[in-house]
């Protein structure tokens, strides 16, 4: 088995430079390197020679680097999707379940009102959870979903069946499951496609005993859509770990509306994602130094 | 099959009358009853005359009915023990996530703080639960918990084994959970037993990273004690359904506490509650024309 020699950059991280190594790679200067694992940065690259013939990015979500313009056919592409998937897929759950449940609201009491309380509950038990976008973030969501009583329908590009899921539909039946789904949970990858996604007419469709969570991008909610349908009650609420625009400006209307939970692009925290990103770039050191398929291949024409 | 005579009250409500009539029963007045359904009030029951054979009581917990003296030995009584089950214990699985996971924290923010999210969260991934009181309501929240990678360790009077935890331990070892467990939720009956079974020693060996959640009753958990750990950083947080005392009076510093969530004894909400006491009624009217045991069968010995 070859040593593969690869380049831990531009910023230092000694959590990535140990997972190289324990994946069998060995740490060296960016000119001697045949791969790159991308510490840092947003978008940006080193001037990349032509004997790197593999780069991993750090994020799931890699439009930065696509409008960045870096991404190139000359070699192998990886994004970290996957890697972060049960830290977010968690978040998710807690997001639908804290808003469902009336958490959100009870978070702000200083008051023993349970009036209020009871007037907004609802359970997820015996309820219908839209995923849209089951990858792997949506995907690790269902043992959850399905432990809670819930059922849940998946919306995936090509719409394969996904394990758990009682119907996986293609994406373009996504309109329907506004007026199917008791509860939607946005995962899908932010493309031309899924850009305002929800919006006012997809929002009437969910209905008022209805929660939208996105732990997806902003860009798939017409926030002024949802700003409407939150202030006239068409949904029951929506819990937001992405806006637009992000970050949410203080003052704007979503901060203190009561029907709405708002965790600031957090449901991927530091303290989970180090050792996430690092077990991920131990396996794919370890694939790159077998030549298998590496996880999280960058579909350059699909823009993720 | 005989129909039984039931009465419903002191209150009028349609939607029990309607359950007797679902379960086989006939709704007739007091002084005609062979069955008692007890809808509304709190310890207090009307006359009960000889007739009387059976009474249901309208809820789980039962301690005012048995601090009022009118449970005798003459006749068959019933909690409603396990018919809000599924409503409390998915309630207790949303607080417990949404302390863990910060939306707590995140339903307070008007601004885009990340950071201080970031600080917060851990996972319920791996970690191992502790169902303090693993009866119908601890046991109906295994299924959620096991679905989001957990592993449950149950507590039960005896200890007997428990479906889908890990381990059983009877109640005399109570006190090495708080050791053993990641986080602990309490969902143990209010006896002279669990009186302040959570004290400072609990939440010292509880830890840091540990969240305690309360959907019991609050005089399981000493008041100030849990004020000072979580003042000082001794465990990760508290959420509570049920407080000591209660009402937790405005200007009580576990309303301002960071690391605290109340949710005002509303894990049992009435739009969830009269449809699950309904299915009860209905379910035991049809068991005591069919001489079957009954659900909820009061214990007076052991007070619950």
């Amino acid at each position: 088995m070859p040593t593969p020699a690869v380049h831990v950059g531009p910023q230092e991280n000694p959590q990535l430079v140990e997972a190289v190594e324990r994946g069998g790679g060995k740490v060296v200067a960016l000119a001697d390197a045949e791969a790159l694992v991308v510490a840092g940065g947003h978008g940006d690259l080193p001037e990349l020679h032509e004997g790197i013939r593999w780069v991993q990015l750090p994020s799931a979500g890699i439009e930065s680097w696509v409008s960045s313009g870096v991404l190139d056919e000359q070699r192998t592409w990886t994004s970290a999707t996957g890697a972060y998937s049960h830290a977010v897929a968690e978040g998710a759950v807690a997001l639908l379940l804290a808003g469902v449940r009336g958490i959100g609201r009870a978070a702000r009491l200083q008051t023993w009102d349970n009036a209020t309380l009871d007037g907004v509950q609802g359970t997820l038990r015996g309820s219908t959870i839209a995923i849209v976008g089951a990858g792997g973030i949506g995907k690790a969501m269902i043992p959850a979903f399905l432990g809670l009583g819930a059922r849940v329908l998946a919306v995936t590009r090509r719409g394969l069946p996904v394990e758990g899921a009682y119907e996986t539909w293609a994406a373009d039946r996504v309109a329907e499951v506004f007026e199917v789904a008791d509860h939607v949970v946005l995962a899908a990858p932010a493309t031309s496609q899924t850009q305002a996604l929800v919006g006012a007419d997809e929002l009437a469709a969910l209905g008022s005993d209805g929660w939208l969570v996105n732990i997806a991008r902003g860009s798939l909610v017409d926030t002024d859509a949802l700003v409407a349908a939150l202030a006239d009650g068409t949904i029951a609420g929506a819990a937001l770990d992405v806006t637009d625009p992000e970050p949410l400006p203080d003052g704007h209307p979503l901060w203190t509306e009561p029907r709405c939970i708002i965790t600031p692009h957090s449901t991927n925290p530091a303290v989970l994602r180090v050792a996430a990103l690092a077990d991920r770039v131990e396996e794919n050191v370890r694939r790159f130094a077998a030549g298998e398929e590496l996880l999280g291949l960058v579909d350059l024409s699909a823009g993720y």
